[in-house]
């Protein structure tokens, strides 16, 4: 990015997962332009589990109502823009849409850093390539394009990496079957872990945050290794993974920055806090967080695989009725939503080798 | 309560609803002996609505070890002892029991106030006085007298006011019915909110929160009206209510005081600072909680009716799939868990006039 | 209708709910013509609960394409064709949608009555119409014009009725405060069964099963008055009920004809077997049933209000788990699936004066 | 066993998992005696997964009361009397107990041969061995065992063989660990459907349906190996396999004789009425079916795992809301409630090489 952009945020409300009237009052109120839309991250009201169809829904009802505005077809749009979807959202937690923008404008290089989007593609998957390094290689080589994309050069200047990744289903199992090949794993379900965590890894590759090489082995085996900034969700309707990296450069005359941190588990407050802190939204040995500033809150949310919360036991994952992945959105949710004095925050659930064990990455965009 | 007494506070973990072994740990280690327990709360582990038999299941476990001990039968045990289990530990919620004990000491009173605790039974209702403000004036005497067994003389010593009230089942209905009397409601599900609701009433009456009279339309209609140190929870397997006063008296010795704020809504961080203030766990204008003085937190959530959390739509009301209070304890027991360090912590759902609306009571025991 | 009609029905299979490839294959293959298309009964995955999203999804999959074929605005489609979607495809049920077409042909009329179908639309109704006396007589109308258009005089050849009602919502309910004016409820989720219980003692008052006056006081308080056709489905998305008359003409040259009967509770083989019995796919007296003649099974699901099922208990209505409705389609759809020996079967939940309490209406289309 | 026995059946209903009343009504009205109760197989209301306490509950009711009754230890109880709890009543299937008596009579080998029941344990299994083929020789030894004390010598006299069998838990994994020993999985509830597979194989390799050797892989992969009469389900609470044996014999004077077949799928009602014909509950080519003469119903259920059913796809295994296993009880149930005429019937989930893939052996016991 040789050129001087300008980066736009927009936090919009949802009534249900095919409600774009938001995105519609913004170009119609000419807060943005539908050509500068590179990004939708949205949250939407299903069970965020297989057969959550809303996220599907959101995704075809904003790429219909762009493919209208900019006059081109579906398909199109999804090559421009990139549309993730994460369903979920349990107890105070609203769905909303996150809208990226991003227009290039006259100028110079700042002096200052600010929010910066930039994103990228790998080429698509075979099969038996998903979950496993070539997965986390591919990954990486994306990161580093989507950083150029995004005019950030230092790794220290990324602060959240969002990933949709593809998973396996039973034809692409059957496929590399009779290619003679082997895949991860055949249960579609359990595909999606080893999706993200191979992507995930990727990104801790791409930013130094973990030594190549990386073993195959490591995939969901050895959690000590995870990328800080990481956030990814697997979904059927592709077959490469899509990378968009959120970070701050001088390229970039945004009025806004963005800063993260990590939870060690699910109950940090003061890992929050931190990014509260770095973003600031919050000054140095004070309570009062100024919520104003807040534009959005990004984070992913796990149960402790290992059944503990800080030595007392927590029952979510062995909860038959809710699925675990919901019981740490609603906790998660309601303790980022209590900071920040906001349901309509992005909580997503999976987090493996994003962040810690039980934790994860915690990102905060505001007015700088 | 003449005679100075000694309260103490134990929160034991449970492995699962049938598990007694902190209690018996207790005694085997002279920490309490059986004939000073009064009080048992617990958080077990079902979905905390109406086919949740972890509470049954635990409070007969209990009353069945405390029999064993004090060699009298269960039925005993249940009249001395006030055993109110709490369903559902979602999210980072840990399931366990408090258990409080009263011990007399020799001594005098006090010069400061320390935690204290009362009971009182209010007689049998009716099934038509059921969420009527005949429940309402019954529960308010019983919390006086329940002041009085805390030997708490003003009202502003009381901090939390645990009650176990019963519900309309069929049978009460018909029984009602034949004698040509008319019910609040004839769904067993509904009574519940209304038989919690009145019970709340009561206490602010008896607390001087509301004034009296008490109009019987304003039960479950007018949410003007409430308690702040409420928590009310329906059970089937009684008839009356079950009334236990948590407060702070100069007739106590205890090791530990309570103190109490309100939650405006789910997400009132500032809210449960307040409590935490008063209890002497946090100074004022720091960021640093003393989790470790921490006994318990004690508070009522629930999903703000108006399906608004400061002006952003929850979804917990329409959600086909959760019900409502488990959503709502999952966000609250995220944010106290988050802001406490621990997960075993007593949150409660459905908190109609307890409370304003969307929000809640919030208590905290901690180490004077 | 005064010339003949060809009906035919097509039972086209669904991937998810945005599936619309089956309609696309029909229309291909030239099984049938786009403007041809009067309905599409669907059943998709959701869980037929107030967030279930499927319902909406797949409607405006479905429109969306009609739209794309006919080159008719999507609003426009859904003036013609009757879009009723019903969520929840429980246990065995498979997710698919039934597709009614109507051509007019050359010809008289036929000696045998085939297969007919007919549509109407109410007016508008205003908030506090609904559930009323009002939307009694209204759907009852309507019948009468759905009849006609079906082409079918007697009451005697209507065999099911399918209809698509209005629900309250917030605004509605408080539109209608702002004008003084009464609702039934103001629960949007209570107003759904209110709806659903007007419209079906519409279709029984113009058919002749129940007598005028309807009090008001006996919508969903006198469930002895019931309709054994009436399949009613509340939605959002409408002021007006859809009403879709399927019975037998002589006007129809279809290949099919439909039967109908009544299950008295929820797992009454006896009632389905009549219902197979009059639509020819079982002899009398014989076990075997010809499932290749069946095109569809269409039929209402409900917990027993009285908790039980002939003597026995069953815990529908005290799941907080699963939602009562879901349990019954589970269950319902079981036995018509072992009946008819395939799980894409329309099995609907919420039988409020649907026939009997506890049972429902069970109609057949098969080859004649 | 040499001499003539007398067994008896009674299905009681419950009224919640800690409702013994319907046993205590039993001894109370001299239908049984105390000292004459073999086993009971429970159905109890919880979700029937892993954090369903409702079968620990009902299970330590039924030990309790028969403790007080016989006058020994709860653990004795648990010793002479097999309680088996199958956790889930969904649909219309009805909370109950059946309670199997068992009393030695005067009298000879009977002409016919008549309902008979037998048990046996294992030894204890060490945590290696769970999942493999030393629990499938055990269990087949067991079987051979449970045979004798049933009185029974030809395999085909066995109809239905319920059993009880170990998990792994974090603790019985670590140990095995510490021994360098390798588990077969270390997810506790994978570790259900390995235990509970491996005790069918062993029923069937002792009834012959099954060739020794049986590769430790072919379990959980190879389902073409099934038993045609094994039930198993798996809990925490044993280290060893509970096996109970139902079938006829000569030895037996009862008053009810057992038959069985096996579903092929979920929707297999011929496979329903093949075990209804040889229990004589139905008349060759009639459609009757006498549910008066029928005692209980015992089936398995599993979504079938290549998620179809007869070509059409069901949805049970991508639910994120409800356990596939609560779906296929729930259908399958509705199935066999309407061709038993009751919905107190035995239908319990996971059927990993209990008959065919998707399907599941079905018995009935009936008067003779």
């Amino acid at each position: 990015m040789t050129a001087t952009t300008r980066v736009d945020v927009f936090r919009i409300p949802m009534d249900g997962p095919g409600d774009v009237s938001g995105l519609v009052r913004m170009f119609d109120q000419k807060l943005a332009a539908p050509e500068h839309v590179v990004a939708i991250f949205g949250k939407t009201e299903g069970n965020g589990g297989v057969n959550d169809y809303t996220r599907e829904y959101a995704s075809r009802s904003f790429a219909l109502a762009l493919s209208s505005y900019l006059n081109i077809p579906v398909s199109a749009v999804e090559e421009r823009v990139a549309l993730v979807m994460s369903g979920g959202t349990e107890g105070i937690l609203s769905p909303h849409a996150t809208v990226f923008c991003r227009a290039p404008v006259e100028g110079r290089d700042q002096s200052e850093k600010r929010l910066s989007i930039g994103f990228a593609l790998t080429r698509d998957f075979l099969p038996e390539e998903l979950g496993t390094g070539v997965q986390v290689q591919e990954t990486a080589k994306a990161v580093r394009l989507a950083m150029d994309d995004a005019g950030i050069k230092n790794v220290d200047d990324v602060h959240f990496v969002q990933i949709k990744c593809p998973l396996l289903t039973s034809d692409r199992v059957r496929d590399a079957r009779r290619r003679d090949k082997t895949v991860v794993t055949d249960d579609s379900y359990g595909s999606m872990a080893y999706s993200r965590g191979a992507s995930a890894l990727g990104v801790g590759l791409a930013l130094g945050e973990i030594a190549d090489p990386i073993d195959d082995q490591a995939i969901l085996e050895d959690f000590s290794l995870f990328s800080t900034v990481a956030s990814s969700s697997a979904g059927i309707e592709l077959l490469h993974n899509v990378v968009v990296v959120l970070g701050n450069s001088q390229t970039s005359c945004s009025d806004y920055r963005i800063s993260h941190s990590v939870m060690q588990d699910a109950i940090d407050m003061d890992g929050v806090r931190k990014a509260f802190l770095d973003g600031g939204v919050i000054e140095n040995g004070s309570w009062e967080i100024d919520s104003s500033r807040i534009v959005n809150v990004f984070a992913k949310a796990e149960p402790s695989p290992n059944g503990l919360v800080r030595n007392f036991r927590h029952t979510m994952l062995n909860d038959t009725d809710i699925s675990a992945t919901r019981h740490a959105r609603a906790a998660v949710g309601g303790l980022l939503g209590g900071m920040s004095g906001c349901g309509a925050i992005y909580v997503s659930g999976g987090a493996e080798h994003q962040g810690p064990s039980g934790g994860g990455p915690i990102a905060v965009i505001a007015t700088a």
